[in-house]
């Protein structure tokens, strides 16, 4: 089969390797999708340490190819979203069946069930509660995500903010009820108008930028709730601390490393996009082949107007 | 002002008493609705101690007519839900500011903030989770509640449960994913094949009678919760409680005696209702002046078709 | 290796079997404890339907004699508790390195992780908070348990009621600050003047009987939780459920089938033990060889003055 | 009466004052201890605005001096922690009964509920478990508070860091398992070492420097907790947030303003301390009159050998 090692900056190079074999527990999937995450661009930028090699690839669905002789399920045929950690810009991965969740019967190449996990996760671990008033701070596809997820835990007022046009269009038709272009206009003063003054529940940071993360502060209530979303590579950050401590903000870190909590984010997810209840249209915006995935990279790293996500397909699948 | 007065068996006499004075942290409401508590009925049905007068009504919203002299907010002229916890089927009741919440625009006779700050109290209590299958059995008025404040928390199925068409066919247009006709269709073997054989993540029941009671244990998955909304008045009620520890069912019950627990349900509440995210349409059936309520009693205790929610109203304010 | 056999009324056989082969992600544990848990009675006393067997046996600790390929911990020589659901009166138990936790160098004939995990489950459940008021209604093995474990979480008052002088005597040396007859004194009154005649935060009903259950009704306070930790076999259960609905009690069903939790429960436990801070001393009151089995029973089934819990022991482990 | 005015760098003036009236829901208590906060260090340095005034104190218990006409309880006599956000450092404060909570018998000069709730609060928050590594950064007053609330809460280790001996020497007679000069040892290799290289569960800052925040990155394990308790006042706090989203820690913000949580605090607080669960014993170490509190505040600022917490008392009371 064929897989993507990244061997240099800016270059992977679409290799053969043996189909991987399965255990017992486990089950091949034949991949249809690979999402390109933000947190691999870094990687991708500087390549792996000279003579080393890595496979990345971690935001995958496909369909049951074969199962292990332990496998009750999922069965060949099935179209399913997995976790796996890395190797998933290949034809095939190897996956317990544990790690499996139905994708239903919507397209596969939007079904990114790891991305959907950790927004699923961000908002539970929010605390999102009926008739809280929630901003989100950045329209990309994380923010998109994180929208249309608090969405569906009954706000009252939705504000997305963002410094793109076409990123704030797409937040006004995923339904926020308020969109702001903060190179325009003042979000915490929006923020607090439609609040009486009081500030947001909850801000959901979701750009990984220090100018963003200061904002939270000014836009969330006091005893309100600030979700880190964003991953915040690069230079350590700033916070006005004695300001955040003050204001008795809860601070959710809404990254993820139990394996429990994890997997529950990856069945409701699933259950959410196969049930109809999540939709993913428009969400990816740039499709490429295995072949053109350093391109898919770049694009990621250009971010052309109506960027959203970049996947590799496999369009055989 | 005129008030109505418990004095005997199904009989309140309407009665002039005096306007309330207020205390200083306290504002005079003039009363537009008092709705009817099916807990109410049975106080109504069997009438006070001989030589005793009742004077109940909670659930009321209005319009303030008089603030005290420390009050900030609300100011004379808002429309407001409120908590009281009797006297409420009068023209005027004196409610603490803090226990006021403003109601919006839309029609005062729907805004019953009580029984909606109990079944958000109730959904936020039984913890639904993103993508979870839910089942409501009663689609009364509390049922109907619960159902449309289930649906804000993201569900996969909402099914609905009931042995009455007419509220099974409101059940649908308020957005049942599929409701059940108990008296001619299995609720346990539909949740179980809708759930892939699991089971409920969370069931509400909403009746109060022994029956929905025990059917909880055979919709709802292991380790899933049953939550307890219906007032199980009269006789004890009997649990298969060894199949109910071996479910490892998690029980709640959705009846709240925190004050901070009320009040944020009433806050909540109000703000969905306000803005326009919690509609009441087509929840109160049946309208009766002050004069008339006892042929408010009689109809919830004869539950006409189409019947879902018995008001007081007072139609000038 | 010898395995104890349930094929009769009250009649557990001692057979021979092999030595269970272990997979790559296990690990073979020489028995040195099988406790014998309440709930294993009924069946004892009923034996297995006519012509089929059953192996129970879920209480184990040991000594690891052998790891699967790809084990890293535990190492063979490892003293461990385990997680197992049958098989456990038996010489050698298979089980996945996973579910096994290290026992500390304390008497491996003490080292209950299944019980102690339920048992810490129960309390962190329960959501025992610093200066509760609380209730443990059950003096038995599980009662102690939960006594000890709950001590552990800073209550104000821990009151112990039972019926028996001996288990109360134990209540009493396990740090009880108040022990209650419940055939010569009111627990409901004594837990009311303790409390202000407020009612406890908590309490754990743990004797899995009706009257119990009953009085959890009458100690605890408005709002207050109750923790279902005994085993409500036999009949079903009544429940004044009106009364319960209007005290507004949040109901803990101290009973377990979710896989993290339990593992959770297993670790906190064994931590506990291992670390110290939790004592077993003076809880297994009975020890007996595999062969005398039966005789292990019968004395649960007769809980002689003294007796607190039954064991299995392999002495030479 | 006597109250301490802040009119100036470093500057209180006592003058005399009306004693408060008190409204029909408020008692007037006679203070017995008011004590000297962290927080107020900054504000007396400085001095406030030139032509302003200051009132500080809000860690107060006294005995209760009469009551309104409303109030049922305290009773006159009855001693009390209270909760008031400022005007403490005088002979007399008027308090909602509703904010006082009984102290017990104990000392009332250790009494001081508003930094015992705090720490109550912040334990709580942090969620501390049964049998979890605990490490507490910090071994001054409000780290000692915090380490003894931990205690209570059934950890494993109980790690406390400082770099001063005599501070480290009470943490050890208040039962840390282990403590550790950081300018001599390595914090998180020791914790690495206990913990089985893990690291700890939670870690509480309890010193508002850069330098401990940043440690408890360190100290903490994967999806650990740390527990911001010390005041970050000065300058910004730089954080490896890249660092620290890799490492899914949740980050409590144990700083409070819920009015409902302080009560929950005070309340939990007084029980322990009148229950005599919860022992102040040692904590108190500098007292002055109240024409002495300058020097109270001089204290704080040098924390000389031995230094705990300074407070102002009022002996005759």
């Amino acid at each position: 089969m064929r897989i993507a090692a990244l061997r240099g900056r800016e270059t992977f190079e679409v290799e053969e390797a043996p189909v991987p074999s399965i255990r017992p527990d486990e089950v091949l999937v034949r991949v249809a999708v690979s999402g390109v995450c933000a947190s691999e661009l870094e990687p991708w930028l500087t390549g792996p340490p000279a003579g080393e090699v890595r496979y990345p690839g971690h935001e995958v669905s496909g369909v049951v190819a074969e199962i292990g002789a332990e496998v009750t399920a999922p069965a060949v045929g099935d179209r399913v979203g997995v976790w796996v950690t890395e190797r998933g810009f290949a034809e095939y991965v190897a996956v317990p069946a544990a790690y499996c969740f139905p994708a239903g019967d919507g397209p596969l190449d939007e079904a990114l069930a790891e991305p959907i996990a950790c927004s699923v996760n961000a908002v539970e671990a929010a605390g999102a509660r009926l008739g809280d008033d929630v901003v989100v701070i950045g329209a990309g596809f994380m923010g998109n995500l994180v929208q249309r997820l608090a969405a569906l835990r009954g706000p009252r007022h939705l504000i997305v903010a963002d410094t793109r046009a076409d990123a704030l269009e797409r937040a006004a038709r995923l339904g926020a009820t308020r969109t702001v272009d903060v190179t325009k206009e003042s979000l915490p003063d929006i923020v607090r108008s439609l609040t009486g003054g009081l500030g947001a529940d909850i801000t959901f940071e979701c750009t990984g930028t220090q100018g963003a993360l200061t904002m939270c502060g000014d836009t969330t209530r006091m005893s309100g709730t600030i979700a880190l979303v964003g991953f915040h590579q690069g230079a350590d950050r700033t916070i006005p601390l004695a300001y955040w401590n003050w204001m008795a903000f809860t601070i959710v870190n809404a990254h993820f490393r139990d394996l429990a909590v994890i997997m529950r984010g990856m069945s409701a997810g699933m259950r959410l996009l196969a049930g109809g209840v999540l939709s993913m249209d428009g969400l990816v915006s740039h499709r490429f082949p295995l072949e053109e995935i350093n391109a898919a990279f770049a694009t990621l790293r250009e971010k052309p107007d109506g960027f959203v996500k970049a996947v590799v397909t496999f369009p055989d699948v």
